[in-house]
């Protein structure tokens, strides 16, 4: 009978296990992969560094067999029942103190599910976001672990080694009780569905001072260089260079506007209404990204509707200074917005999220890594039960100097008919949350009037009811 | 024994259920109301109108053995176990082919459950929205009723007479299959919190202006005479007026500004990302009413950040004649908006709901009845499939009319500070939704970048994949 010598095992080996197991391998560790698909083990073993110790099997058993004890695996399987199916076959061959983790986009609901079936019989189940893509698995991820701490002092030492480092430090922590791993990276995926509509905002608004794709570029290029520096912002440069195989255009010209959405904004947005917590740029990038799939009623509003007659007449280089301020501004009110998310849920949720600590991970490996949460980490050290970011005065600073350019873009997507949901949304959400006295002392009249909900008055506490119009 | 005397039967003498039912012996019908309180069954004999018959019983068996066969009774209790406590308790009692209504704020998938299981035993259960608040009930609520129509038509004389009525047409009509009745309630409430949402911004803006209440009062009087015309505008211009008694001030000022909600504005946004469907405005109402409760936030936050230096310098009467028309405006789009989700729902959901009669029977009676609603009549009643509402002529033509002012408000409140969340969020829907090439072509390169998510192209059909930045 074979050793028990493997110190890792995954579960299914798509690209993003087959690239995490040989980013561990890398590291010393001795990796076992389990895939049904013979192609996937063997893809496994060929791809693998000389010297490091890599292997594939086709029998789960065979695998669960070989791994040290207390064994140390993790599933990459479709989120949903495919998920209970893998733990499911694991329970027979399991014994006390294993850790399975899952490692897929699983709603972090299902994740606290599982974990509580999980502890009856003795074993920790964690679920873990990954972000990173393809690129970031092989080469260093952003790793979200939730789950018992006991359990991620257990695999601590092979995630810290397989993580992305930002000066050093690795870009994988603790990040709460049972679901909150998922949960991280489920907001993770709220902030990176806005930023992205913010940044495509920002190139149509780029577009109408009629730059073209080189322009635009060096636009995002010089800005990448800057204070937007960021992995979004990279590629977007990078973006416009390429060159379509099939014509002589830009790829990016060739390519339709129905964006797609795997629901994990989705899930960020409607968890935000539970708890319930603002997250308004997250919505609106959530319904604009479905808005681009209602191709066909489109273009009927295109032929009924008209532009404005108003023209963008910003000098080009003001208009690029503009709408660079407003995406900054965007981006900050996005992270809040996720950022206060964790806060609440942290709180509601009993999750124990470390704020500071989320941050920090978010440095460097996944898709929302930018210099900015360089500021965000220096915020949360110095106040970890910050409720909202834009109350750090560093963080009020860069608010501030961004601001009047923002409303200047604001003021011209709304005159010359740009379409700016994201950023006008974030502008609108920042102007609520510095008004200390909202106009929804009326929703409160009309609700009391039509419904007899009752409010509540400014000067004295209780509950009130008044017959209106009497 | 007493005979089976009583037409209608209702669970729950609240003060809705008590009112519908003494609505119903207004029309000459034999009602019969069931609760445990004494207190509340006493209530509703003595409010009675003379020479109807009307008694209130505190067994739910006793009500059951006085209901004509094939019974016809309502529920009338909190959304959630209520509705299935009472449910059991009913089982037992009842026979083949009654009739056993919900006329609470359950969510539609409750009641889908519901009917499935009531089927299965012969009984037919319809799930009914009423609108109208205490009054409504009493005098003439709309009824949007779901569920088979074979049950349907055994109550609809009753719902027909007691109903709201425009033009002499009963504010009642079959809405659909299962959920049908629900789901339309639930989207009729999304779209009320949107329009309350607009008239708190509305609020806000015009009193920029330094308009005090009693000009605030006159304002949407006066609106109220106009197109604008709807329950929610002729509130408003009341709650102005009234005097608060504990201290010398208007009410409205010394209401409390943190909002509270039920939660179906909730519902409303969280299914429209379900099905997918873009409904922003609503996001955005549900957003910013959850944002009126961080009010220790908001208050740390008006400290930090200091307002724009801009002022408005508009006229008053041109800015109240702006104001209106991004009112308006918005109006049109939060109709436009819950009418493509329930467009979208009966379509991807099996519910069958016949736009022209939802819109028909929200014309009185509802807490979103106006005048507007007159418009969509004719435009469904032309064009019953149309997708979304903003694809009829007469409508684009009401829209064309406000759009120059809507621009000019939301540029004048992104300079000035104002958070007209609600009102930007309609124009970048309307600006997006006549956009034939919206920039998410970028989204698209963007998540084949990092994810490899596949893209489609504009001039052939497939998904394909680029190893971008080589």
């Amino acid at each position: 009978m074979a050793q028990s010598v493997f110190d890792f095992g995954m579960i299914g080996l798509g690209v993003m296990g087959r690239n995490l197991l040989l980013n561990m391998a890398d590291h010393g560790f001795s990796v076992i992969g389990f895939d049904k698909d013979s192609t996937k083990t063997g893809a496994l073993e060929s791809a693998a560094t000389a010297g490091t110790t890599v292997k594939g099997v086709a029998e789960l058993a065979t695998m669960v067999q070989l791994l040290e004890r207390p064994r140390k695996l993790m599933m990459l399987v479709p989120a949903g029942q495919p998920v209970d199916d893998v733990i499911e076959s694991l329970i027979p061959l399991l014994e006390k103190g294993d850790v399975v983790i899952d490692g897929g986009n699983s709603h972090y609901t299902d994740t606290l599910r599982r974990v509580k079936y999980l502890r009856d019989k003795g074993i920790h189940f964690m679920g873990i976001g990954v972000s990173g893509g393809e690129k970031g698995a092989r080469t260093g991820p952003s790793i979200m672990p939730g789950g018992d701490k006991e359990a991620y002092e257990k695999v601590r030492p092979m995630l810290e080694a397989i993580s992305a480092k930002v000066n050093g430090e690795p870009c994988v922590a603790y990040l709460g009780k049972e679901g909150a791993g998922h949960y991280v990276k489920m907001v993770h995926n709220g902030i990176e569905y806005s930023i992205m509509q913010l940044i495509s905002e920002a190139y149509a608004l780029l577009k109408q001072a009629g730059l073209d794709n080189d322009r635009l570029h060096q636009v995002f290029k010089t800005w990448n260089e800057g204070d937007l520096q960021s992995f979004l912002i990279e590629i977007t440069a990078d973006i416009f260079l390429q060159k379509d195989d099939k014509t002589s255009a830009r790829l990016v010209d060739v390519i339709s506007d129905k964006a797609g959405s795997k629901g994990t904004g989705k899930w960020t947005s409607q968890d935000a209404m539970e708890l319930p917590v603002a997250v308004p740029v997250i919505d609106t990038a959530v319904a604009l990204r479905t808005l681009s799939g209602y191709k066909d009623e489109r273009v009927q509003a295109a032929a009924l509707y008209k532009a404005p007659d108003a023209k963008l007449n910003t000098p080009a280089d003001t208009w690029i200074k503009q709408v660079h301020d407003a995406l900054y501004f965007g981006v900050i009110i996005s992270y809040a917005q996720g950022l206060a998310m964790l806060h609440q849920a942290s709180k509601e949720l009993q999750m124990e999220i470390p704020l500071p600590e989320a941050v920090k991970v978010w440095r460097g490996g996944c898709i929302i890594r930018s210099t900015l949460l360089e500021v965000y980490t220096t915020a949360y050290k110095a106040s970890p039960e910050l409720p909202n970011i834009l109350l750090n005065k560093d963080v009020a600073a860069l608010v501030e100097n961004a601001i009047t350019n923002t409303r200047a873009v604001v003021a011209q997507a709304a005159q010359t008919g740009t379409a700016a949901a994201g950023i006008m949304s974030a502008l609108a959400y920042f102007d609520a949350y510095r008004t200390e006295r909202m106009p929804t002392n009326l929703v409160q009249a009309q609700r009391d009037y039509f419904g007899a909900h009752t409010y509540q008055r400014i000067d004295v506490p209780g509950s009130f009811h008044t017959v209106w119009g009497e």
